[in-house]
């Protein structure tokens, strides 16, 4: 039963962002014995015995549109945000330098004119049509592959949140979509459905961390059931969401009515920036407002806004203002202010979904990962947002695993 | 399978505080088809089909140290704390009034000196012994269950807080403790034990809502198991613990780590005033603190006050500041502040309790009621604080019988 | 120096919502000898000796463009809000049900949609044009003067948030602005400025509590001279804005350098509803805005949001969040939250201001009033937003008459 | 009026805690013009024109009784507490290892058994008595002086608390106090006080930015105006006593009344280590909660606490809860969280003060300096805690001194 010396590759889109930059240093300092796995699901006394890739097997490659290096986006986030001891750099230093070399132009059709003013021309790798940015994405996947001999690859999505797009007929099946894949002006698809195609097709797992479309298409699923891939997403829990499904089943069990539920998030890093555009925050916000209704039953009054607030850098502060009503009529209040490094928070579960996608890839199963939902904000094919369900989800799959 | 007309007492100790009263109010609030069951747990759909008691069923009653009648307390505690609007009192003029007959004074062999300040020395019958106001409380009971012809009783403890109590080798078997009932210094049991004694030997259900000693004797366990009667508590879990063992469990699923959870305390009711004297105040904060540390599976530091604070009156605010590391040794930050209505929050859950307990002896069950665990700090026989999966026993247990 | 017995009348515009039924109830309760005067500035022992009138000396009247009494708007208060004691309103009975038969139709020429449709039909004085509704308003003046032979009048306007509205050329003089007083589209004046027009030019005092133009129009300010009257305002400061003029100098004074400050407002009063109108709202979020950059002298990033949450009624709740940088570049964080019942806040000050105008204008002064800037978010005359020296400017008037 | 090249000495009493490594830190940066004197009193516009002392002519010394150098303390700092940019650090190298030379062993006689622990045993220098501790402290700051060729020293005290000290009618002139020096049991004065002693003795300033006992002694305010000298204290006003004393004038000059002030500080650095022990906490706490009353002129229900919670370090965290009554009785509440970098606070004002105190001495003042009461929790010699008058009262003194 001796476990075969794999390589496993770690293609993140928005490679140079917060997050994937945060992943990287994470996944090279845990390689290198310094410091501990705080923050990984994955790394608790549960997991032990699952046949999960040891982090030092990782490489870390992706798409940025964007130019830089991992150690220079590092630098500037641990220097803005306060966070990072010059040691846990330098450790990282040769992996983040080689790493980078993996990190290619951004394939775009349409982006949005915020993301656009934000790229360096250089870093693009224009398409003429959904077509032909699937092409040019495979042909960086299968590079990416091939160069550094990895036995399998998952895509993880943390680039900037795009705005909503509206589903059609022609998305319910794979054959009526890849009719329209040529098709400009509407796009067949956004990018980030683009890159989840393009992984899919080439039987490689997908992980939506953002609210954006990523595979949350039905002919994609059809894809990824066709490719005997898997799909996990989207929006990940890291912060005031995470929270509310904490607090809200207490509320729900309790019997107390929620009257009110505001949430005022506000922070300062490039995906605060992207939110500052409107039709990007629409995404976010609605992914945000859903769960409570879903938890208490009822629609208590909600308010969610978020707001870029240059000075706070990565620190994603929330403000949540609960007004209930308990026994005989009695209005109660409970706030809480969350003060969290949102890059810090959402880095380990970004290595917990690419190592739980590339198991379950590897045991035979295919498309939605609903025992997943924990990690989500709005997860795929699961109604369930109380957290503690969600997490005896993923508890129950695993003893299923470790029973056998 | 039509419901006998069941008339059911519900006794409480120290039945002229801010609970007792407020549990009144709101039997005969509802009773008479005014407001909603909001904040009772048992008022939850998933309960329905059960043979729960209704609520025009229950008859108030109970033992005291202090003068006056439940709706001078009412009115007191509504104007100080500004709850109550006038028509809810005055629906329940006609009960608190009749129920106040059924208030006894309290028996005290050896309160200490805070709790025998507030009495009124009117309203004490005092007791050479523990054997003694054992039998001076069952006279009072049996009274109680004669005059109205009461199928079935319960006793509720939600009298002040009393100070830590050390149990010998003589509390572990009802036959010892039998023989040194008579003792007077040190004494055999603290009040809150005596009552328990009291009930349980009269074959009748005792719950304790407070951290006081109570039911929880090995003696008495042995003696609710021979009478064929229930035992719950203890200490109700209302507010900021409710908190700690609702938000504790999502750091440890997230492998969060909790560096340290600082929790103050301010209110100014009756309650408050009590726990002022350090020495009642151990118990509280011990119940309060030990919760920690078995969710989280470590030690971090922790601290927790409770101050009186006298304009709060019955609004009990807390702050709590927990500290924690993610990812890479980054420290964040989780406030919150609450801000309940002590007596609002624990009525329901007394009556719910009461229910629930009376439902457990005609079931047939006796000794520790496990299943209870949701609504205790210090759940009797369970080591289980993580307030979801308590909340889990409890749903289980209701859906055994429902299937049965 | 035997004070003689004077009559006075206090009119508001919008005399039955939370602000001025709450003036009445204090009014009424305090000069029964009901509860102290706390939060009464003019009750302090620094404005002992001055000549101001005693409370019993108030006659309340006004116009609102709502149907109902003081009466009920005040039960309605305070059972939304959980504030007044049954004994405070039943003192009060007789004098809110005699006041209310002082209240007149709202004279409306061009109310905006949201205003419209909370007003009865039947309680608006149709104007076909501005002079048409200065004399309607004129006439309510005058035969409430009589009818009670009041000594002196003042006129307080506490009516819902208007729209901003553009001042032109012809707003600069009195001789040019009467010219265009018939003129309807575009209206001559905003409802605000029309009341202050009517009072100001009978010789009344006026008293813009609100956001709204009221009297800040040049020629207001020419007419107020010219019939020797006396103007206050604008926009009563009373609770998040004045913990920003209050806290703001502090960072100003330890040269802490303010990086951004974010205030979110949520409350459920009807001046909430309004607001919930983006056109409505604008001119309250400048106010509110303005004062941070001319007390630090430089720009900090600034987010004000005001939001209407119905089930916290009356009680305006706010966070803040203030993040800045001291030594050597270290960023903090200073955070509060504010929860004050609007109404109380603002009705103690509306009695102080009305009290500091009628001496004011008994005393000679005419125009603007500067040494009030301490009541006000957008003091006029004065660009002094530093509470502390606003008071002192308070401070140094009421020396200096008592000097004399 | 050509400026002498003058060069000053500051001589730092627990010379390797976090605010003297700050402040050293921080004199070294912004003499070779790195960042800016963000937080310094004395670097606002308003002190332009006054004859300070430039920064680059201070050199650093001081006592201390642990071991170290000023660079191990900073770089310590740093990581714990998550603050100062590498680059921050390297480029004040040099001058904190120079100065770190100047930093002689602590004099005890006898100090209390928690700040005993903390010392390394090499470095403290044993005094038989309190007149050889003078003259041994004496040494070492004329060593220091005459090393350096230093034009005027300033000593400021910014170590440990400790206990509270009882004055005696020998501490009320220098010639009974002088009899008494050579005193043990029990000490004639505490550590504080002989360093202040062998200060002003000498005809050196003395700032105590600490609670202990200090120069608030009669019989030393008589040495500093036979000497010549002058004295400030005592105890820093730099976090939740700022805003007390900012945000308490509002509620006087708003009529409103303070129910009650509840003040819960946590912090993790050495001086929260010290503090832990109760005695030494005593001094603390009663300088925190002596100036609400003082402001309000009525006495509120208080609780000020400070705690130790190790994970903190320097982030002196503290929540204060305000209940408060309005108009017509109505309770509302205000609630602020502060979370500031103790030594980041403290290091500014300390360099403010010793710039300050050196301007006084040169002028030719003697005794204390009232005129520097904003900066201090225990203002000697001034009975007003308002900040902005106490501010005032400084403002008024520059701008005594420019005007002429």
């Amino acid at each position: 039963m001796a476990q075969p010396p794999r390589k496993i590759g770690l293609w993140m889109i928005g490679a140079l962002g917060g997050v994937s930059s945060t992943v990287a240093l994470g996944l090279s300092n845990l390689a290198h014995g310094l410091g501990n796995p705080t923050g990984m699901v994955t790394a608790l006394p549960a997991f032990d015995g699952l046949d999960l890739d040891a982090l030092p097997t990782f490489i870390v490659g992706g798409h940025d549109i964007r130019a830089g290096t991992l150690l220079d986006a590092i630098e500037e986030l641990g220097q803005r945000s306060s966070i990072f001891h010059p040691a846990q750099v330098a450790a990282a230093k040769d992996d983040l330098t080689a790493w980078s070399h993996n990190i290619r132009p951004g394939c775009v059709v349409s982006a949005n004119a915020t993301i656009t003013a934000m790229a360096d021309a250089r870093r693009i790798q224009p398409a003429q049509d959904g077509r032909h940015a699937i092409q040019l994405i495979q042909t960086d996947l299968r590079e990416f592959q091939e160069r550094h001999q990895l036995d399998q690859v998952v895509v993880v999505n943390v680039a900037s949140t795009e705005p909503p797009f509206e589903l059609t007929a022609a998305h319910q099946s794979l054959g009526e979509l890849n009719k329209i894949l040529g098709q400009v002006t509407p796009p067949a698809l956004p990018a980030s459905a683009l890159y989840a195609y393009a992984a899919l097709d080439l039987g490689i797992a997908y992980v939506n961390f953002t609210p954006s479309l990523g595979a949350s298409v039905p002919a994609l699923e059809e894809l990824a059931r066709e490719r005997k891939t898997v799909i996990a997403g989207k929006d990940g829990k890291t912060g005031e969401t995470l929270l509310k499904t904490v607090l809200a089943p207490m509320f729900a069990q309790r019997n107390l009515k929620v009257l009110s539920w505001v949430g005022h998030n506000i922070f300062g890093n490039r995906d605060g920036q992207v939110l500052n555009d409107p039709v990007n925050k629409a995404s976010k916000v609605k992914t945000k407002d859903a769960v409570l209704q879903s938890i208490v039953g009822y629609k208590p009054q909600t308010l969610v806004s978020i707001e870029y607030i240059e000075s706070l850098d990565d620190w994603k502060t929330a403000w949540d203002h609960i007004h209930f009503e308990g026994f005989l009529g009695v209005k109660m209040i409970l706030q809480f202010t969350w003060q969290g490094c949102d890059s810090i928070l959402a880095a380990p579960l970004v290595i917990d979904l690419a190592r739980l996608a590339l198991l379950s890839q590897r045991r035979g199963e295919s498309g939605v990962l609903q025992h997943l939902a924990c990690f989500f904000k709005s997860p795929m094919g699961v109604s369930e947002h109380d957290f503690h369900r969600q997490s005896e989800m993923l508890r129950d799959y695993v003893a299923a695993i470790l029973a056998m």
